[in-house]
């Protein structure tokens, strides 16, 4: 059995569930308060970062990315549904979009995002809590106008981000977007491409679990699990 | 012919030359001034990040992890000097250790201390130019230390920073220390087990390029180049 430590509102355990779930693979999901900095999640990973996907047996696998091609060589390679293409300059392409919307995404909008609107309040202010910085946010719902350009402009060039098939880059793309359309931070009047794309996404079953996700205190948007948004 | 988009001091740019290297692999290296977000860059990497790996006729490989990926498919994979292991499990702890390194590391240490002492000088105001930040230097210079009691604590359980043969993990993180050693930013006493792990990766035949490195008007510190430092 699988297990995964995540928070629901983390857009890069929610990139592997999201994973886990196109893959049909079952994991428990135990959720981590890693500002916490729990000894058992340092021994697992020593970066104290989320996603860890621990399997009976094995060394702990830490790290979305690190995840997300573990899966895919441990599950997918040889399957139809798999989320990496066959040739290594298309799994270039995908590789290129993950880590856009895992690291630069993730540092320019869904981190800032998340981390002040959310994390900050169950965080201790030893351990960075406190009131959201209004610049961060500020900052980050700036920035995602262009990603979602930059989504709208891929797919009007290929039916899929990284080409014609669907891959690791929607579902990261995906995830992040979900996390802060949570929050309601996803100006979606902007860009009509990158809407019907995230509706395209936002429609697979493997989406489903995510929608039901509900934080305490914190409710979703309105529009937040509406197919027809 | 393969071009490589470099910086001479990039520690992400000498991670993919210590691959091409170990690898055989000839590559053109043009030294690309990415502060100054040329359009010729921007349209092979739309991050307008480097290093970036151009082959004739396909797209443009853009990023350390993206190309160390594709270079172990396209050329390694069925060959004895593979830089990953054959087992998922341990692929994943050598991509792991890559990520620490080209994202925490860099993250923590080599960038700021190579951003605020080497690319500054060059870029313009507007660009972010100006005199180094003096706590961003010290925050680079007092991470290091954990740094390199990690690997030095790795290396006194294995052979190698992943396991028992080298491997990316090494040469990521031999491409980043090499970056601030130039720079004299390096506390060799501080670990023994580390320094020694250094001397064995640095003495490789695939380093020598690097060491050759001098940048105008920024000459190495004297030990940079010695075997025995």
């Amino acid at each position: 059995m699988l297990t995964l430590l995540h928070h629901p509102l983390c857009p890069l355990s929610r990139f592997v569930r999201l994973i886990l779930n196109e893959y049909g693979i079952e994991a428990q999901l135990v959720e981590e308060r890693f500002w916490e900095r729990r000894e058992d999640l340092l021994l697992l990973n020593p970066a104290g970062t989320i996603p860890v996907l621990v399997a009976d047996g094995t060394p702990a696998i830490p790290g979305t990315n690190v995840i997300a091609e573990y899966l895919e060589e441990t599950t997918a390679r040889d399957s139809d549904n798999r989320l990496m293409p066959a040739t290594p300059s298309q799994r270039a392409e995908v590789r290129r979009l993950m880590n856009w919307f895992n690291d630069k995404f993730h540092h320019e909008v869904s981190g800032p995002l998340v981390t002040e609107r959310v994390f900050k309040r169950h965080m201790t202010l030893e351990q960075g809590g406190g009131p959201p910085d209004t610049a961060a946010l500020r900052a980050g719902r700036n920035n995602i106008r262009y990603h979602l350009a930059y989504i709208g402009w891929l797919v009007s060039t290929r039916d899929w981000l990284a080409g014609d098939r669907m891959s690791f880059a929607d579902l990261a793309a995906a995830a992040h977007i979900s996390a802060i359309d949570y929050l309601g931070d996803v100006p979606w009047t902007e860009d009509e491409a990158a809407k019907n794309w995230y509706a395209r996404v936002k429609s697979r079953l493997s989406f489903r679990p995510l929608l039901a996700d509900r934080l305490p205190g914190i409710p979703p948007v309105k529009h937040y699990a509406d197919l027809d948004f």
